[in-house]
């Protein structure tokens, strides 16, 4: 599977997305086990790497953030990881001290076991919120995770891995990309889970991308960021950023190549980019109750900032969701959310297509056939195109459309 | 109906909620007829002054402004006005040049037949997006209520004009105040539809303010806009605001009462803010879809203004507004919310009740009665209260729960 940004030269082609995960990047292996937190499922992983790793991440922004978040945005700040442990069905977030410190706890145990220090190893949880996470299950599992690691028949291939992360999700969200740098090629890999707080009580958007590139922390910082910025910060199931959501981003340089140049740090961007928007793309489209995966551009914006603005608000309006789900090209509320935040706009020179059909061209309703559009809005993805014509800027947003089914999941689950 | 702030004194009382509607102020009449713009159910208003008034408004900030919008904020910006004149079932929105000049030549033929300077005219209109506005039928309505206005037999008492704002509003929305001023009492009025975009294509909260007090230009679009601020502001059915959102207060000084001193102006602003209140909670109750009003109160905030960005936040939290749809107590789903936005704030010391049962203490969960939850969550309003503990500031805000019912009307309805 071929990805190319619209930047990118046609000859060259110098990244492409390939089927893998974070095992797929050299000197990395991710292992899935099941510790009892959910019966009969995976429910504990681990992500290791044959290398302290270069480490980079974003987290919530949200108050109350949980205590892996706190645990391992240090991690971060300390810039070295060499294993990740996660748990699904326990957030361990509003749990207060006592959470915290069973966060520190799971980081050592499963530092002792892998022989390295805690300072190397980060921690995530994903799950129901203000339950205390049942430490004597949460051992039982890394020491699990360490049987599976130093086994010779159990692979680490993440496959497992992928598996054990999720909560509600429907499927495994696992990507991974090809990048050839000046001094050769490097692989990145990625596995993610949920989205924002679609879950009910979850909490919940994981993504944690491994590669073997060699790459300062500063220039891995700042790409992070950036391709954060243009993916994960583009998508919205329900609107909330949750109390765990974290990004992070293992780079171990096992591949012997270094992102040395501006060049090299482009083309390793535009990998990265490209390896996020499709865990975005996914996430949002396995957003609860959904239907159908919702794309918003908005182009000729004054600027990037605005235009994502824009997108994000589209993506996010009740009313357009509900319009996308049955199939009403509405283009009203389309118009009516674009203009209800950011900068001001002229609606009279606004163009709109939905999957290519014109509804509304500079400002002005077009006819169009009702069968047709139907149709069109039967489409698995449903796009939304605008164009305010005020500047050269574009952004893009994925959300999914509500439907009965979220609110009936959302009504109904038991706390 | 007595209504208190908080703020007032025991003792005096100088503001009260009673019966009534925009006609309860000396020298308003309003008539309400049908223009066939609906078939058999009144579509069409007028609200007339018998002296010009003083006139403020509030405006949607939607970049996509329906032409009625502009033409009543040049009114509003000049600051007299004698007639309101509205129409339901079609917003004028999206509908470019010419649907500029139908709102200014609706404007025209109401102050013709009222024999007015059409800049004493205000006009609004809420409905159907980008459609033009059928004149003839216009015409034909503002005819039939110059001939209501003229007519001894048929009562300005404002019931009849009261019906013919709505939309897909399931009951009509008035309520009078009065306050009791150093030199006399004066009357306030009210009438309002609909909430935000709450209604499927349409464009919808309007709200129209009278009172007999005499009070000039700069004072009123002070009071105004702050109580605005409390209230209208405050609410949130799908968070959009709509391309023709309008709270338009009218001030004719029948009463031959006058607005002068510091305490007139608290005691009138108080008023005007209980009648505001009351409105934004009967228009977030009857969201569409809505079976339970959600009110939720931050207090102990640092400043205002984050305290309204949060509460504001909660009440339009999907997970939230069906967590309430399900009555299901989820203290973690508005914790998460109030912590997704804002100033942070200590989780560790949060307080939580939901009417009036506690959920969170000092950040920690209390062991509650499941039972008892369900049976006060089945109360018509759902409260929560959350106590930051980090200042002296606090808000409420108004929504209402997000149901089945919601999303079907929203994705059934037909363009």
């Amino acid at each position: 599977m071929k990805f190319e940004t619209s930047s990118q030269n046609e000859e060259s082609k110098p990244t492409a997305l390939v089927d893998g995960n974070v095992s797929f990047p050299q000197g990395f292996q991710a292992y899935g086990v099941n510790a009892g937190l959910r019966k009969g499922l995976l429910d504990m992983a681990l992500i290791w790497s044959e290398l302290p790793a270069t480490f980079s991440g974003t987290f919530t922004t949200n108050s109350a953030k949980a205590a892996p978040v706190l645990v391992t945005k240090s991690v971060a700040d300390r810039g070295l990881c060499q294993a990740i442990v996660i748990n699904s069905t326990n957030a361990n977030a509003m749990t207060g001290n006592s959470g915290y410190q069973d966060a520190v706890a799971m980081q050592a145990r499963m530092a002792q076991g892998l022989n390295l220090s805690p300072e190397l190893v980060a921690v995530a949880s994903t799950g129901v919120i203000g339950v205390p996470l049942p430490m004597n299950l949460i051992y039982g599992g890394i020491a699990a995770l360490v049987d599976a690691w130093h086994s010779s028949e159990i692979p680490g291939d993440g496959v497992t891995a992928s598996q054990a992360i999720l909560t509600t999700d429907t499927v495994a969200k696992t990507q991974a990309a090809i990048a050839t740098l000046s001094s050769g090629t490097v692989r990145i890999g990625m596995m993610a889970k949920g989205s924002g707080m679609i879950h009910p009580q979850m909490a919940t958007m994981l993504v944690f991308i491994t590669t073997d590139a060699k790459v300062s922390k500063s220039v891995l910082d700042n790409l992070v960021r950036r391709g954060v910025e243009q993916s994960f910060h583009r998508i919205s199931v329900d609107g909330d950023p949750s109390t765990n959501d974290m990004v992070l981003c293992l780079a171990n340089g096992s591949s012997g190549v270094e992102i040395r140049s501006a060049d090299d740090e482009r083309i390793f961007g535009q990998a990265l980019v490209a390896l996020m928007q499709y865990g975005a793309r996914r996430i949002a489209k396995d957003g609860e109750g959904a239907t159908h995966l919702l794309t918003v551009k908005v182009r000729g914006g004054v600027n990037e900032a605005d235009a994502a603005l824009k997108a994000r608000t589209v993506v996010r309006s009740s009313l357009v969701k509900s319009a996308v789900y049955g199939s009403d090209p509405n283009w009203g509320r389309v118009i009516a959310s674009v203009g209800s935040v950011g900068l001001e706009f002229a609606p009279g020179v606004v163009d709109l297509t939905m999957n290519g059909m014109q509804l509304l061209q500079s400002g002005q309703p077009v006819a169009f056939d009702e069968r047709r559009a139907k149709e069109l809005m039967g489409q698995e993805e449903v796009v939304f195109d605008v164009d305010l014509h005020s500047g050269d800027a574009e952004a893009e947003a994925w959300g999914c459309d509500l439907t009965e089914r979220y609110v009936e999941i959302n009504a109904r689950y038991r706390t």
